[in-house]
Formats: C-alpha cells, structure tokens, sequence
C-alpha cells in the first residue's frame, strides 16, 4: 500500500507551571512525537505555557491556525489550576458544556456530592466538541483541529493511542542512524556535500561526549527509503575515509 | 540581605529536529529552569523549533520583545545543520563576524586546513554580541538579551553555569511539597478555598498513579517564605480532615 506523500503537520502545546519550573521533566513531547509520526504526522513546533488564560488562549489560536493540528497536555484534571477546558472554549469563541457520556462515567462512581461537584468540572467540553476515549479513566477531547490530553503521561499514552486511525494520514518520516568517533570539525565539510546531494533528507549531526570518548551521531530522515539507504552508504564511506569506524544505531 | 522583589522573566528556545522528532529527550528546559530560578530569573515559555531559518528568526525576535531574557540551546556547532548564529544575527539584522578570542582559541588546536575552516564556523558571532566562556571547550554567546548556549548537556551546563552573577537579578521562586493518597476529586474544594485565601502563591495538584496506588502531589510556589509555610500548613489539615496523610516532599 503507497503512501500519501503529503506533510501533515503537528505543534504540541505542554501546558503545566511544573514544566516551567523544572520541578517535572516533560516526557510527553517526545512520546508524543514519536507516536504521532508512526500516524503520519510530523511535529514541527512545541511550546510550553504556564497555567495562565491568555497565555494558554493565544498559544493555542496561534498554533491551531498555523498547523493541521495541535495536540494539548495537561490542565485537564478536577482542580482549580486545571483550565485547559475553559481556555480552549475561549480560544474557540464557544461556551463548555456538560457531555452528558463523561458524567454518565464520572457518576458511576459514587461519591460525596463535594468531591462530585469537583469530579463533574471534567464532565465539561467546549460545545461542538468530541471526546476522546480512554479506557483507563478521564476522557479527552477535540474540537476543530485541536487534540486536549491528559498531562500524566500513562494516561496520554492511552488518549493518542486510542486516537489511531482516527487522523489524517499524510507520509512517515523515516530515518537511519550512524555514530563515528569522529569530531564535527573532522566531518564538518564532507557531510555538507552529501547533504547537498540529498536536499529531501535532512541529515543531522549530533555530538556527545561520554565516558571520555567524544564522537558525533548522524540521523538522516526523509520519507524515501531507497535515498535514506543511497544517503547512509555515502555517510559510511565518508567515516571510513577519515579513519573511522561507522556504528549503526537504532533508528528513531 | 534582601532580594529585589521584581519579577525577571526568561524564555527558553530550544532549536532542534531531534527534540521534535522524539529521538532524543531534551532535558535541557529543565536545567535551565531550575539553574536560572537560582539566579532569580523565572522561565515562563519555551519553545521547541526546527533547524529552519524562518522559524528559529521568528522565535527569537517574538521572545525578546515579550522576555527580560531568551536563552536558546543547539545549533552552534561547525557543521552544515548549525545554523543558529546564523539565524540570531538576521534577527538582530546585523553582520556575523569572527570574534579573535574565539578563533584564537580555535586555532591552538593544530588541525589540517579543511577541519579548521569548519572548526572556524564556531567563531563567527554577531556584530555587537559578547562572549559566553566556557572552560569545557566551545564558547556561546549572547547579543542583547538573548543568549546562546550549545545544545549538548554538559557543555550547555557549564556555559549557564558560567554566567552566574552576570544577569539581572529578580526574585527567587520558592516553593513547598506535600503528597498525599487522595484523589484530585477529593481534594480540589477545599484546595481552591486555600488557593484563594493567598492568591500570590501558585498552588499546583498533581495527581500520580505508581505501584498500583493513586495520589496527589501538592506544590506551593512563591517568594514569601513566610506565606508558604501558612500555606503549606493549610494543605498539610486538609490532607489530615480528609483522612490521609502528609508526606513532605523535597522542594523544587
């Protein structure tokens, strides 16, 4: 089965004081990344933004109008710094409704009428809105081209997978990957030629240094195969030319 | 001795295909935040961008106009994907030139005539920018308030490191953390009412699922000592009238 060849495009928008102040390390954007190009979307801007109305309104006016989608985390939950849902309605000019399919879930569980009032502020999505399952617990939403997930990574994890299939499916960026115990410097010139060669591959250059050894990692990613492979045959040879020894890893 | 109780605020801009492909997990906004909170600067955006020209200009040129500070990692290495210097001084809309300091430093290191010119790509800094020094190797640099560090860890540590005492300083956020094995459901009444009794404290739940039990951490963030601990005190008997039980957690 071919693939469409057409970019579809994705900015995800980390919404949480905690990332802000280094207390959390986000993990949501790179899982997400991941996951959403196995679906044939390719995340080309993040951002992170506190807990604040207009900071969350226009990031995500911005973003939605600039991007096929946007996919949200975090500010879903029951509590009073949980306003994603407010915020997202406001962006889109629209009240938030009850949905009548989360509060049936939420009202399963019998609770105190305080702790359901507080239960039921998740049973509200922006009106025009859809929801997306979770078999584990809260529910998500979308309305328009915007994606509102939890912010507690097991719990993403389930909402964009639970959203496979569901979106529009544009080309799978592939890639290849080799390391050399080479310095940029060393390479810094050959690997701008054969990036010339291949102006639809992007070819990356990553440079470590661990346990006193230092060398550069290379990426390659484009949507055709057959020029990832031409591409990483001419990147091996490069490597060997200058005295190194090409090591293959894990693609990604 | 007091500290000034004006707020500095920070953006962080991280450049870079391999954070939004998902292939490598930046752990660099994190730091960053947390090193500058010390240096009383608070972060209160970030980004993540491409290797493109036109999104790495538009970034830096929206940030510094709406931050006291913009701190960018990645892309300043000698190969043909670093692109940043490049792209901080079309912003500025001035000329790249070689800065003698750096390329004297650069040119200490012997290397055949084809690596040096690459190494020398390292020297180029924007007209009018001055020098972050870093005894690890490369230098970065900032022009106006946007400063540029490097994107590999280590090196981008030392650099943040090295400015210490060079910035303005404002406020330093402090903050308390309390778990406790109820749900947000249960808690989030009452947590709004201690929230509004100290509205300059930021007063953040989040919720955890590990090893098969549920919780909440609650984290109190603000510039008054004093405040935190009432506060903190407050959310301590919550937790206790709820029927649980308050596990002090290292601040941060």
């Amino acid at each position: 089965m071919s693939e469409p060849s057409v970019r579809v495009s994705a900015a995800v928008l980390v919404i949480g004081n905690e990332i802000l102040s280094g207390r959390t390390q986000d993990t949501n954007l790179a899982h997400l990344a991941n996951r959403l190009n196995e679906y044939g979307i390719q995340v080309l801007e993040a951002r992170v933004v506190p807990d604040v109305e207009r900071a969350i309104v226009d990031a995500v006016n911005e973003l939605r109008a600039r991007f096929d989608y946007v996919f949200t985390t975090g500010g879903i939950g029951p509590t009073h710094d949980d306003i994603t849902a407010d915020c997202i309605a406001k962006a889109f000019g629209v009240p938030l409704v009850v949905n009548e399919e989360i509060a049936e879930i939420l009202r399963r569980r019998p609770s105190p009428p305080e702790v359901m009032e507080a239960r039921m502020r998740m049973a509200r999505v922006p009106q025009g809105g859809g929801l997306i399952r979770n078999p584990f617990g809260p529910h998500g939403f979308f309305i328009g081209n915007v994606y509102v997930l939890a912010g507690v990574p097991q719990v993403m994890q389930a909402m964009i997978a639970s959203l496979e299939g569901q979106l529009r499916r544009g080309e799978t960026i592939r890639s290849r990957a080799v390391t050399a115990h080479l310095s940029e410097g060393q390479i810094a010139r050959r690997l701008g030629d054969i990036q010339a060669r291949f102006p639809h591959i992007d070819l990356g250059s990553y440079p470590f240094y661990r346990s006193d050894r230092y060398g550069t990692t290379l990426v390659m990613r484009g949507s055709v195969e057959a020029d990832l492979d031409a591409m990483l045959a001419q990147v091996r040879q490069m490597i060997v030319d200058l005295g190194g020894t090409p090591v293959d890893e894990t693609a990604g």
